[in-house]
């Protein structure tokens, strides 16, 4: 038997749970074959400084862990999750059917396939370039993952250490985390709760959540997230054009996560970069099934790498991308590749734009609510994130008095950089009845 | 419409596909909006010098890419890839329901689930806790990853660029890649064959496959896996008390490889490194689904960190992998994961064994023809892979004179390390069919 019965366990009897006291040498080689142990003992391997480096944990498993005590306090009350961004709809019926069709082809002699191409199957890969892009992007340029937060932690793998990066102030965690992990930085910085070593910029009500790129010093990368998680702001055709001229200007790379792109509604708001020209030149795009799909459980996302974007000793992004995807990925999952190529039917795109329509609705909702109660309020009109001001007031403490007065579980703007200190983040994701409860109880705590 | 239709694409026609010569000042900022582009431009940004250091490409495609230069130059030819150890046989019902299920439920209100936990879903954590290990090790301890390839990565990613790592000699060419990738290398020796600053432990006929530790200097990981890619060597319990007792005397940290541990037959052959006292102070765990269940593309596997590992300075190494984990990734599928939980399951488990059983028989067919024929042959017993000998012979040779010869695909041994040089691997995993007659035809070359 090669794996064992339920209950005796693969390994049968043999592995060792506990440490235990013991020691014996073994004469033929005059070595302890079983070492004395002890519940001090530590290997002589020193730690990644990097890691030291870094404050508390990720932050939605904080949020999480936070959400879990109350409930634990408090088994009776009805929680409702405007936090992470994570979507509740099903998945309809045209990709949730090709899903099932990538899981049950696997069962067939005919259907079965193991390892794919890790940059993404040949045919997603075109139709990503061809139904996203309309051929604008050549299917090799783009390479299929497991979500943009797996593809941000590659992209610094293959920027390594030796880069400068800038991000937005507030935005999405991981771009500083990574950053952090790769050495790119110095230490934590308490008197700015900022990280020494990243260019921070600052998006607020006061410059329309655009950075002041005038007065911004010159990095190798900028993460630029828009529409944008957490403000909501969608960035315009001239913004971008800006942005795209800053870089190339300063011979930077943009790392543009278009993951919102399809709730854009505002025109003159572009859904790609690669909409500007010159992009080609400075940019790389994250973009991902999650959030329009319903595929935050699914992992499907992808990468798009112009092979025009080069390093300064001429070298093609796109070829280190390729050896980092192809060294230390294994491809998406090929269930999920299926699913994705039903999303970019016809039928699929006018599902997820189903699903979408949806969510704005909900974002139209937590917006006027607040709104009507007094509150500035930016986003929600090209993202699924309303973005609510509390001038003054710690985010975390506005965090925990929402949570335990209304039991609606938010985001605090500090959880995304001290530009963000001051706001909380409400997420339109929930169920429309979530969405209107939530609303209700906003009502009766600041009406 | 957010979405653009078929055709038209997502985002209209916006995207500028070429560079295009052009170039305005915007007057109002004094900065060109559109900037003049050529085909020669750079960023200024220096490429991570790590990548420098690679040798060509990642080592299957470059395999895949011979292999279709040759199809391309023969169409005629039939193939038999005994190459990549890729698995062929559809996914076992119990198993392939459980994937199935696992995406149907994703289209119902009661079994959508968006964002799982990145370390996995606590069922699976518990039950790979329970019916693997039985229960000696704790889910918590448990990483719900997809796949070992990446694992290594993030291992890696973890370790940073100040570890020193030793890797047997020849192995999955993933541990050097991802360690060049990481800084903790210096150059390619040309002279060698190998990257100064990473330790080699040749395993070879000489030593039985297992390395000569007592001249083996300290490094602080240790890549070990067993049973062995490429050569097919499984270590003894005995091996694995000296390999542990090494890595407690210098304080090292293994990283134990297990992949293949469900194709171990001989008696006195651990199937995992926990199995050996004091491991759990000492060594990290990588296992997958792939080669056992089919999962190659469907991307499932897990790492065991032990609380008892670590770092020099008390930190649980555990605590570090779980930033990892929350941070640069956001979880396996969750239709994969229950595949993993059907896999668990006693059916599950039987029809695992029913898999390996067949590819058993295939590599003692491979084994037993190749024996037959003249060649020392090892492997092939407790591992998928048969290793075979061609003493003095360039393996890159020997690959092109098998491919051209017989239309077989193998790996030469040299692109698992110079240790792997003078032998070829042949897989397993092929059909029945196709094993057959690839040993028809090595009978016909060789007899």
């Amino acid at each position: 038997m090669m794996l064992g019965f339920v209950g005796s366990g693969f390994l049968g009897q043999s592995v060792v749970s506990r440490v235990q006291v013991s020691s014996r040498k073994d004469a033929r080689r005059n070595v302890r074959v079983t070492p004395r142990m002890d519940a001090e003992y530590r290997t002589g391997v020193k730690r990644n400084e990097n890691f030291s480096k870094l404050q508390a944990g990720y932050l939605f498993p904080e949020i999480a862990r936070r959400r879990n005590a109350y409930i634990e306090e408090n088994p009776d009350k009805d929680i409702i999750s405007l936090g992470i961004g994570d979507t509740t709809l099903p998945i309809p019926d045209h990709i949730r059917s090709g899903l099932q069709a990538g899981a049950s082809k696997l069962g067939t002699k005919e259907g079965y396939s193991g390892y794919g191409a890790e940059q993404g199957s040949a045919g997603l890969r075109d139709k990503i370039a061809s139904n996203i892009y309309s051929d604008r992007v050549k299917p090799e340029e783009v390479f299929v993952s497991d979500g943009a937060k797996c593809d941000i932690a590659r992209l610094q793998m293959m920027f390594g250490p030796g880069t400068t990066s800038a991000v937005q102030d507030p935005s999405y965690p991981v771009y500083v985390d990574t950053s952090v992990m790769q050495g790119q930085t110095q230490l934590f910085n308490e008197g700015t709760s900022q990280f020494d070593g990243i260019t921070y910029m600052r998006c607020d009500a006061s410059n329309g959540f655009f950075p002041d790129l005038e007065n911004t010093q010159r990095t190798d990368v900028i993460f630029f997230c828009s529409p944008n998680n957490p403000t909501g702001a969608a960035a315009s055709k001239s913004q971008l054009e800006e942005l795209v001229s800053f870089a190339k200007k300063n011979g930077s790379i943009i790392v543009y996560d278009a993951a919102y792109a399809p709730f854009v509604r505002s025109s003159d708001v572009p859904k790609s970069i690669l909409e500007i020209e010159g992009a080609r030149e400075v940019a790389i795009e994250c973009n991902s099934f999650s959030k329009y799909a319903g595929f935050t459980g699914v992992r499907l996302g992808w990468v798009v790498v112009p092979n025009e974007l080069k390093y300064s000793d001429g070298t093609k992004v796109r070829a280190d991308f390729n050896r980092v995807m192809t060294t230390c990925f294994n491809g998406a999952s090929n269930i999920a590749q299926s699913g994705g190529l039903a999303c970019l039917d016809k039928e699929g795109l006018d599902e997820i734009e189903g699903l979408i329509d949806y969510y704005m609705k909900n974002a139209a909702l937590l917006r006027t609510t607040m709104i009507d109660l007094g509150f500035d309020v930016y986003g929600g009109t090209d993202a699924p994130y309303v973005w609510v001001s509390f001038p003054g007031r710690s985010s975390w403490d506005v965090f925990s008095e929402i949570l335990e007065k209304t039991q609606v579980v938010t985001i605090p703007g500090a959880g995304f950089g001290p530009g963000g200190d001051g706001f909380i983040r409400m997420s339109a994701f929930a169920s429309k009845e979530s969405c209107e409860e939530a609303c209700e109880r906003f009502r009766k705590m600041y009406g």
